[in-house]
């Protein structure tokens, strides 16, 4: 009867606490969220970074600039230590503005909205002039074979499929004619290719992004061009034949100085287990890279604010990384994970914001196939206070800055925000603060902040 | 035995037409999205009505106009036969653009950005001026009473509340000092009202909404002032004392022709059971409406065109209803009820889009409280399947144009769309086609014509 009773006391103060352990994280993330909603910072500091580093491609002065201002950034929070990384990366330079124009059966010419593929090679001094063919598919290439390609401009045209309710599906299937096509086309004899803008919407903007070559031969320049000029030369072609020209000034510089920033607050009790939250600081050299991916900077800069200004002092470390050269090649990542692993390190948990600073709906999580399964059930008992807050959990790729992290075996994970205007600016001039809205970034702050309270509250055992 | 097989044969065919009729339920959802995202006509329709129509507030020769033009859209639906409801609206001109400036202790004077609240009264000919006084709530006025009330223009100054993660909670615990602080102040003798705008953004503009009388001896007049003059007002306010001029000119002309716009797809098999899909077609005097409510307007046609494009043919009525005079009197929702319960009809759902043309994030119901239950029930088993499309389903207000309706004890809901940007554009100046976003409107529509698609085809029961 006595042991029966002391069952009885302990399984009542076991409840007790478990309950007193879910309001504590309810008021938390409660707390968190005021503290974004009503002080939030991350909106001011996005409006600094856009007007005063635009285009701050990894390599350039500006990006550099960009380094030291967002590492004093990070030193203005309370707790934090704040460093620059080592990191070289190839620093690609446009030149002079591209040009390109097309010339109907008839003779008249009309310029285009392009850019040249970040990576690209330079035309000759004198650019390209050659008759342009439209493919929709690699395959296409292929199909055409050395007979139709060769000597040709090769004119990449599917449209981003409007159906995929996640745009980023959309873009998985779209996006293989601008990073492969203009290699393809170079192995069938093609001079040079253009790539139509790997977006959903209509218009003059053209969006540029990485392409790559698997060998030093098959190199021909590429550019983008305008979703409304793709169109537009379409339906030329469909009618007659069409001749192109192209002018680029880009080439790829080489290594340069190109550093991540870092900010980390100490862990208490396991400081040797790393939670990081990051996001990449370089973009592409034509836009203020608001959403992609200042979003995400100012998103993981703040994270760290709101957890000290709320008080709350994390058992595990907590760092945040602005990565260098995500948008064309890496390094920054890369070179991270080098040096982590060179550490002996362990990123209990890693996760970044780059899907543009919209209303957050989840999270995205992925880790060694060994172990995601008990770390997804651990977070499963965490659903319900972040669908509080309209957030779901689901399997997927993290993102491509953690993602060398996969070796550690801990969680990688990704901000998923809302994805239906991402790709009206992605890569492209308009990417700019005025498409930001200081709630729905600050949100996407706050449940990054969130889920990394309750990881390194009660850790993924 | 021979009963045993009878039993197990039975079994196993109900089982197969249920995963039938669940695999016949996905693929029409994904029939009905593919439709809006990829041949959407929604957004075209909106940039159309709020080019042509802007300012459709009821009762004026605009908005008879826009009625005209968007029966004539529902008519050029296949099937949809469209009419004009006979209906009577008050009239509120605003007259002359209203003005306001503060002049502070040394006499310099400083012009405010200001619009007269819906339904307001006029001043007289040479205006207000007199000694403005900060408030914020009117249980403040109360306390305050007619010794420092009296004679002032009455500032109420508190801030939506920006901690609600749901906007629209953060509106209704604001809203009170635009619909009831004048009358308020006005019982203890103030002789006008200036309202901070209802918005949850730092801005130049002025955000207009009703306020309400509830006699007819304590009528002032009332104006909103932008969320930036409110600041300023308000510190200057904190160093001196402070006089105000208001100048206004508007008026309720009175009752007024302005007519519901409805089109009809009869149902095939139970025409006497009507679904009814809605928003408002009036918007403010000085507003294109774009997301309040032009987006719920073309959302709602798109649903019949929708529905038609993929041919399928309803068994009960598909009813659109773009509504008269939401914004300031409900006589179009009411009229439309009145007329409905002459006619002995039966709404076995109504769902109302006025929440903005944002990503639909779910969808809000509510009934009689003696059917709630079993609709939700019947409404549960649809989760999943709209859990694909990231909507879920919450109990709460429906909409002011359908809520009339409950009376009928059918199901009563409202679409549900992401709600941080919404407090940015309403009832303001800058509601217009720009702050929408394409694929984000249509997937709204997507939403209500897939709920109305598993409603119409399985019934409430």
């Amino acid at each position: 009867m006595r042991s029966f009773f002391i069952l009885l006391v302990s399984v009542f103060i076991l409840c007790s606490l478990t309950i007193q352990a879910q309001q504590n994280d309810e008021q938390m993330l409660k707390r968190i969220h005021d503290e974004a909603l009503a002080h939030g910072q991350a909106y001011g500091w996005l409006e600094t970074l856009c007007r005063n580093y635009p285009g701050r491609i990894a390599g350039s002065d500006i990006y550099i600039k960009a380094a030291e201002h967002t590492l004093s950034l990070v030193k203005t929070i309370r707790n934090v230590n704040g460093y620059l990384q080592e990191c070289e990366a190839n620093y690609w330079d446009r030149g002079d503005k591209e040009e390109a124009h097309i010339k109907a059966a008839d003779g008249t010419k009309s310029p285009l909205n392009v850019l040249a593929l970040g990576n690209s090679v330079r035309t000759p001094e004198n650019g390209i002039t050659a008759e342009i063919i439209e493919v929709h598919t690699l395959d296409e290439v292929q199909r055409l074979g050395r007979e139709k390609i060769e000597g040709k401009i090769v004119f990449y045209n599917r449209p981003m499929n409007p159906t995929f309710v996640e745009t980023f599906e959309a873009y998985g299937d779209a996006v293989d004619q601008r990073t492969r096509g203009p290699y393809e086309a170079a192995q069938y004899g093609a001079v040079a290719a253009m790539v139509r803008s790997v977006s959903l919407f209509q218009s003059d903007y053209p969006h540029t992004g990485v392409t790559g070559y698997r060998d030093t031969i098959h190199r021909i320049p590429a550019i983008a061009i305008s979703t409304n000029d793709a169109n537009r030369l379409s339906k030329l072609l469909s009618e007659q034949k069409v001749e192109g020209y192209i002018k680029t000034n880009c080439h790829m510089v080489g290594p340069r100085y190109a550093p991540n920033v870092i900010g980390e607050i100490k862990g208490s009790t396991h400081p040797d287990e790393i939670i990081l939250v990051g996001g990449h600081l370089d973009s592409w050299d034509n836009t203020a890279g608001a959403h992609d991916d200042g979003a995400g900077v100012v998103q993981s800069i703040e994270v760290l604010r709101i957890l000290t200004e709320i008080g709350y002092k994390p058992k595990r470390t907590i760092r945040c990384v602005l990565f260098s050269n995500e948008e064309n090649g890496l390094a920054g990542g890369k070179e991270y994970a080098r040096v982590s692993n060179e550490n002996n390190e362990f990123h209990l948990f890693a996760i970044e914001s780059d899907a543009g600073g919209f209303t957050p709906r989840g999270f995205v999580f992925e880790a060694d196939k060994e172990v995601l399964r008990p770390y997804m059930e651990k977070l499963s008992q965490w659903e319900p206070l972040l669908e509080n807050y309209g957030l779901l959990f689901k399997e997927g790729y993290s993102g491509a800055d953690v993602h060398p992290l996969l070796s550690q075996k801990g969680l990688l994970g990704g901000l998923m925000p809302d994805s239906q205007r991402y790709f009206e600016i992605h890569h492209a001039a308009n990417d700019t603060i005025d498409k930001v809205n200081p709630r729905e970034l600050e949100l996407g702050a706050a449940a990054m902040a969130s889920l990394i309270y309750l990881i390194d509250q009660h850790g993924l055992k």
